[in-house]
C-alpha cells in the first residue's frame, strides 16, 4: 500500500476514468470475473492496512462524538472485510448483462437492426459514510463494465482511500486500468458538487443515503440521476382481509427490520375491519412495543396510542412507529396513497379479487402486492443476485435495481449498401 | 371553439393533468383510440378556427421579420391539417404499450412477480415554434396513457392555443378530462422555467428543437429529462471499402436530406482509400454542390475545398457542408468519433469483417451501422409507426424512440401471505 501521493486534478480523474471505461466497455466477461476475485483476494491480503486506516475514521468519529450505531457502521474488522471479499467473489456468479441482445429484427429493406446492452460508461456514486458501499458499487460497476468515480461520506474518507488503492492494485495486477476505480474524496464538498456538474464525463449519478442527500443531489445534478431510497410505504387492510394474514403481514412489515426503505409506514384500514380485524393486528404489534401514531377514530380504542397529524402521513420513521387511518373505501385508501406515498412498495390485504386487481391497477408505486409483506422489495428477493439501490423515479429503471439496470443500449445496424430513398 | 377564457394558475394545471394521468393511466385501448380518432376529426371540423388562429402568428412572424423558412414551418392550411389529421389516426394503429408484460417469474416461496409497463403520468414536452409537434406530441401522449403539458414557442401561441382547445374538446365529448392534454404558453418564459422545476408534478420532460433549447432545459430541469437530438454524425471509409458502396452510401448520408439530425456531418478516410476511393466519393458529392471542409491533405488535392478548422469536426451543418478528414487507422478513426461526436449515429463503409466487428463494438453511439446509411436512424424506417424523438443520452431510452420509450414500469407482486423471515 506504498502508493506515492501524486497530484491529479478532478477533471484528470474524470478523463482517466473515461478511458478506463472504453477498456472496460468490451472486456470479456472472464477477465471482469478474474478481476473481481484478484480484488477480493487483496481485500483479505491487505486488511491490516485497510484496519489501520479504518481506525483513523474511527478515532475521528469519537473525537467528533458520533453516535454509536454510526460508528459501528464505520467499522471495518477482519470479519466484515472476509464478508465484503466473499460478497465479490458473489458478483462473479451473476449474469454479465452487457451484449444481451434485446430485440431485433431484419428491416423490408434487409438492414438487420438489433438492439445490445452496453456498459453506461462512467457510473458516479455519492454516498454516505459506508465503507462496505465503495467495494458494493465498485464490483457491481466492474461486473456490468462501467467505471465509477466515487464520492463516499468524509467520515470514512481514509478507509475508501485505502480501499480504492486496494482495488486498483488489484485491477493492474490483471492487467486492467487502475483508473476505472476513483475516489474524489480528496476534493471534499467541491468534488461533489464538481461530480454533480460533470455532464459529458459522467454518465448517470446514483446517489444513496439519506433523503437529504438523495434530494441535493437531485436539485443540483446536470448528470442523469437515478434516484433512489425514500420509503413510506403502506399496507390497507380491506374490509375482506383474512384476518391471520393481516396480522403476520402488518407485523412482518412493520416489525422484522425497521431501519430499511421496505419497511410499512403507514397502516390504511378499511373501516369495516376495524373491529374484526384492526383490533388483533395492533394486539400483535404492541407485543413488539410498535409506537401506534392514529388518527382520533383509532386512538378512542387506544388510549396509549399518539395522536396523528398531517406529519406522521408523511413520516418515514425507520423505527417501531407505525401511522394509523381509517378509511372508507378503497377509493379513499388510493387517494391517501396518491397522496402521500414516495412511491415505493404498498400492499393490499384482501380476499376480494376485484380490489386485489384494482389496488394493483391504480395504485402508482415502484411495486405494488397483494397480500404479501412489504419487505420482499429487494433484488436478492427478487432473484437478481445483488442490488444496486431501489429506483423511486419512472425514468429508466423503478423498483429494485440489478446489473441490467447498469447499462444502457445501442442499436446495431448491419446493411450490404442500403440507402435511403 | 367558444370556450371562455378563465385565469387558471400554473400550479392548478399541473394538478389537474396529475387527475387526467390517473383517468388515462387505465383506460382501454379502445377508448383511447376512440377519443384519437375524435380528435382527428375535430381537426378537420375546426380547421377554420385553427387557421385564423394561425393567421395571427403568421402576421407576427411578418412583423418581426422572421425568415421564409420559419414562416412556411409555422403554416397551417387546410392541406397541413388533414395530413395532421391522418398523422392521428395512424397513430390508433400502433400496438398500445401499456399493459405489456416485461418480464416475471414464480419465486421459489410461491411470490408471482411480474414486471408491467405503464404510462409515466405526466409527460412534459418544450418545443419550438411548430404547431404540428403540438398535436404530434399529444396524440402520442395519450395513446401511451399519458397526460402532457406543452410549452411550444411563443411565435405558435394562438396556433397552439386553438389547437389544444381542439384536442380538449374532442377529449371532453368522448367523456374524458380535456385536462389531460393543457398548453402553458400563457405563462411565457416564466411558465418554461416552472415546468422544468416541476418535479413530482412531471414525470419526465421532453425538449424538442435547438441544441441550445435543449441544453438549457437539461441544465435547468430538476424533472428527469429525455436528451434529443443533435447530430455530429461520421462515416468512416476504411481501406477495404468497396467503391461503390462508399460513393452511394456517403451521397446519399449527406445529400438526401440536409436539415436533419441524422445527416451525414463528418467523413472521416483511411489513408489506404484516398486515391481509390475518396476522389470518386468528392466527385459525386461536388455533383449535389457539397461545400468540403478539408484537412491540409485533402486540400491540396481539392483546390476548391475549404480549410478545415477545429471547429469543423465539431460542427453540425444541417446543410450541405461536409468536414472530410484522413485517419491513419480504425483506431484513430474510433478515437475521433469518440472525441467530436455527439454520439448519434456513425457508419463505417468496409468489406473487412474484423474491422465492420470492432466498430460496432467500440464506437459508443445510439446508432452504430456498417455499410448503411446514417439517413435511417428513424423511428418509421425502424418500424415503429411513430417517433417521439431520437435520444442521445444513456438513460432509460437511446436511439429513436417509439410509444414503449414513453412507459415506465411497474412491479406487480402476487402473494397468499408470504412473510420474510
Amino acid at each position: 500500500m506504498s502508493t506515492p501521493v501524486v497530484s491529479v486534478s478532478f477533471e484528470d480523474k474524470l478523463v482517466a476514468a473515461r478511458a478506463a471505461s472504453r477498456v472496460l466497455a468490451t472486456l470479456p466477461t472472464d477477465r471482469k470475473d478474474a478481476a473481481l476475485r484478484a480484488i477480493a483476494e487483496r481485500i483479505v491480503t491487505d486488511s491490516a492496512a485497510i484496519i489501520d486506516a479504518n481506525a483513523l475514521d474511527l478515532q475521528a468519529a469519537r473525537d467528533n462524538g458520533v453516535s454509536a450505531a454510526l460508528q459501528d457502521r464505520l467499522r471495518l474488522d477482519e470479519a466484515r472485510l472476509s464478508a465484503l471479499a466473499q460478497s465479490v467473489i458473489d458478483i462473479t456468479g451473476l449474469v454479465d448483462p452487457v451484449g444481451e441482445s434485446v430485440r431485433g429484427r431484419t428491416l423490408p429493406n434487409g438492414l438487420k437492426i438489433s438492439q445490445v446492452r452496453v456498459p453506461f460508461g462512467v457510473v458516479g456514486a455519492i454516498y454516505e459514510a459506508r465503507p462496505n458501499v465503495t467495494i458494493d458499487i465498485a464490483a457491481l460497476a466492474l461486473k456490468s463494465g462501467n467505471a465509477v468515480v466515487l464520492r463516499g461520506g468524509s467520515a470514512a474518507e481514509n478507509s475508501n482511500r485505502v480501499l480504492v488503492e486496494t482495488i486498483q492494485a488489484a485491477l493492474r495486477d490483471m492487467g486492467l486500468p487502475g483508473e476505472a476505480v476513483q475516489t474524489i474524496d480528496e476534493f471534499g464538498r467541491d468534488g461533489a458538487k464538481q461530480l454533480m456538474k460533470s455532464r459529458g464525463y459522467v454518465d448517470v449519478l446514483i446517489p444513496r443515503g439519506s433523503a437529504d442527500l438523495i434530494n441535493t443531489v437531485v436539485a443540483e445534478s446536470t448528470v442523469p440521476v437515478i434516484e433512489t431510497g425514500a420509503g413510506v410505504v403502506h399496507a390497507f387492510i380491506d374490509e375482506s382481509a383474512d384476518l391471520d394474514l393481516a396480522v403476520e403481514i402488518v407485523h412482518n412489515a412493520k416489525v422484522q427490520r425497521t431501519s430499511v426503505c421496505n419497511t410499512l409506514e403507514t397502516l390504511l384500514v378499511h373501516r369495516g375491519a376495524l373491529d374484526r380485524v384492526l383490533v388483533p393486528v395492533l394486539d400483535r404489534l404492541r407485543g413488539s412495543d410498535v409506537a401506534l401514531h392514529a388518527d382520533p377514530e383509532v386512538a378512542e380504542r387506544y388510549p396509549n396510542s399518539i395522536a396523528a397529524t398531517d406529519e406522521d402521513w408523511r413520516a418515514e420513521y425507520l423505527s417501531l412507529d407505525l401511522a394509523i387511518k381509517v378509511v372508507d373505501s378503497l377509493d379513499e385508501a388510493i387517494e391517501h396513497i396518491d397522496r402521500y406515498s414516495t412511491h415505493h412498495t404498498e400492499t393490499i390485504i384482501t380476499s376480494d379479487l376485484a380490489n386485489a386487481e384494482r389496488f394493483l391497477a391504480e395504485v402508482d408505486s415502484a411495486v405494488v402486492m397483494v397480500n404479501a409483506s412489504t419487505r420482499f422489495t429487494d433484488g436478492g428477493e427478487f432473484g437478481f443476485g445483488a442490488e444496486v439501490g431501489i429506483s423511486t423515479q419512472k425514468l429508466h429503471a423503478r423498483g429494485p435495481m440489478g446489473l441490467p439496470e447498469l447499462t444502457s443500449t445501442k442499436w446495431l445496424v448491419r446493411g450490404t449498401g442500403q440507402i435511403r430513398t
